[in-house]
């Protein structure tokens, strides 16, 4: 910087991977809006946080920081997945998508999804999928997804 | 055995994990009866088989051999996700389920998807998803899945 020049404003919003502090930041409380999520003890919150790590690139978390706050505010996480077809080609997973109720209509979860989709797209991937309630179908076609197919599920709990 | 006992009869399809000699037996040939799927060389083959099992227990593929054949004639793979929410819960995600055109209606595919669902149980999981077409929804139907969302998907090339 020159004397003189506008300071450079740190941005509101930060977007980036998880990291091990973000617990303290109100990481869990968040994915609580989303689902069933008791809360977690700070060893296996370090724990899990580290069989995910340890996948390196192939399964990224990503977090949005309101730098006033200081609370993680938005989230969503990838892995990548290996397959033999599409010539020995890779699938983007999307999961865990949510963003705080108090901070919604700001576009924050479109950038978690880009975040997620510029990640799995330098990975090489030939798509990425996720599947999502109807009324959120609207959303994700905002973000360049179309309809495909169907989940089914079945719990073992 | 004692003398007198009948013979064992060899099952004659065998259910078993992904071996890298199945390449020889029309894995790939399979898999083209599900989507694209070109041929792939011996290299990308074991390159590609070596990836997914340095993942262990977490990528699992199932093929099942026809002992008369030699042929592998059905196939599905499942890959434990790890997450926080759920108390840090694990999911299995079922994909790639295909079988032969010639021996379907032989309950080969329900033989595929226990054999995931039982290693996805006893890997700890919360629940067992997969995506598939209306048209085959009957069938997971039968294995116990229930329909919950939809899927989207955005291919990248």
């Amino acid at each position: 910087m020159q004397p003189g020049d506008p300071p450079i404003e740190e941005p509101k919003f930060q977007v980036r991977r998880l990291q091990v502090s973000d617990k303290s930041k109100g990481f869990i409380e968040l994915l609580q809006q989303l689902t069933v999520c008791d809360s977690v003890s700070d060893k296996d919150f370090e724990d899990r946080f580290q069989e995910i790590s340890s996948l390196g690139d192939h399964h990224v978390i990503c977090v949005i920081e309101d730098k006033c706050s200081g609370k993680i505010i938005a989230t969503g996480s990838v892995f990548i997945e290996h397959k033999f077809l599409r010539n020995c080609g890779k699938v983007g997973h999307i999961e865990d998508v949510v963003v705080d109720t108090n901070t919604r209509g700001m576009q924050l979860g479109k950038k978690v999804i880009v975040f997620l989709m510029d990640h799995a797209c330098s990975m090489g991937c030939y798509k990425v999928i996720l599947d999502c309630s109807l009324e959120n179908k609207a959303f994700y076609e905002k973000c360049g997804f179309k309809q495909k197919e169907i989940q089914m599920v079945k719990y073992f709990v």
